[in-house]
């Protein structure tokens, strides 16, 4: 592919307050240990044969191709909350699929979400689901809050 | 360029149902061809001299580089459309455009849009247009529905 | 990265009017000097030790990674503004942060909202500020029209 290939993936999760939303989400990604990358948002799929990794030290400003989801609110008291999840097929040579969720929901609803879409995109696939993972953050805003879920696809060179 | 260069572009496009938009999304992709790769969202020109084919087998996680409009819709018997077209210019070292559309809309009303999106963009940049294609989808909901249309940029290592 | 190394960064800005949003906004890039290139967004990092230079030629039809803001607005009269704008620390080996704003607002009123954004994100990460820089378009509606602001994040190959 047009990039180097994806060798590992990680999924992470953050919370956070900020004084503007941009920054409760740059706070959030700083809570998640991706907040001095580069995110390319992407949509959404596990490439065959990747091994999923804790989220290693990535190099400060790398441009990682990541699948996330985040949700910000300015309602004090609200609750919000982000996952993502992926499955991967019990045939190794196929690829897994990555679902995202957010919205004002608990993080048992948010995860609920995910597992439902992820069975129903192995449903339509016709494969069977080997292993299913999902990360997910709940927030309950004070002032400006954010809760993200995210899953980054990793290259050796992103790495340090 | 950073990315290996693009040496083809595919467009495609796709309709369907699914129990959630993000299913639905998924199953648009699906449907289109392009449902196992990982769409990177460009914005949106075609580059020189690169031939536009018929879709290819991808590699199953790709990242790929797309212009793509979508538009999923949660009310039965609402009609919502998405198209993309492009337009190359007489002179092959100059570059395309890509324009998209989504909405409640026809098939025919989408396509006419790009059309006229197209022309004031070949317009503004002084070029005359060779050639135009616009690929559409058109969905009328059942449930909850989605049409897609997108325009891929290749790259041989991208390819099975 | 699976990237090459981004080698150099570049802000601009640009303000048009179109006769749809989309053409508004490709306008707007025009203006800017990167209406022939593929915008991949990014949120939003500048890589330690890069240069911060003025724009270059760059390739038509490159994949360019570049974070920023646009607004575009249909109602006459309305004032819209967009700016983005990066903090460089003291520590050479740390990252840059780029900020981005959109809205009805003026120019001055979105600088200053990314001049807070980029402080709280440096007293966030504990990092001072050497350098500070914003770049804003500002844009009364006549009748569709786009403000923006971006920085290109550069590879050599990208540029002509």
């Amino acid at each position: 592919m047009g990039w180097k290939p994806v060798t590992k993936v990680a999924g992470t999760f953050g919370t956070a307050e900020g004084s503007t939303p941009l920054n409760a989400f740059d706070n959030a990604l700083l809570a998640a240990g991706i907040g001095n990358i580069n995110l390319i948002k992407v949509s959404s799929i596990l490439p065959p044969e990747v091994p999923v990794v804790e989220l290693p030290k990535i190099k400060p400003g790398a441009l990682i191709p990541t699948a996330y989801a985040a949700i910000t609110s300015e309602v004090p008291g609200e609750t919000v909350a982000a996952a993502v999840g992926y499955a991967i097929p019990d045939d190794p040579a196929k690829n897994g699929v990555i679902m995202e969720f957010h919205g004002h929901a608990t993080r048992a609803e948010a995860e609920r979400q995910i597992e439902l879409m992820l069975e129903e995109a192995f449903r339509v696939r016709g494969e069977a689901i080997r292993e299913m993972k999902v990360v997910s953050a709940e927030h309950t805003v004070e002032r400006i809050g954010c809760a993200l879920a995210a899953i980054t696809l990793l290259t050796e060179e992103d790495l340090l």
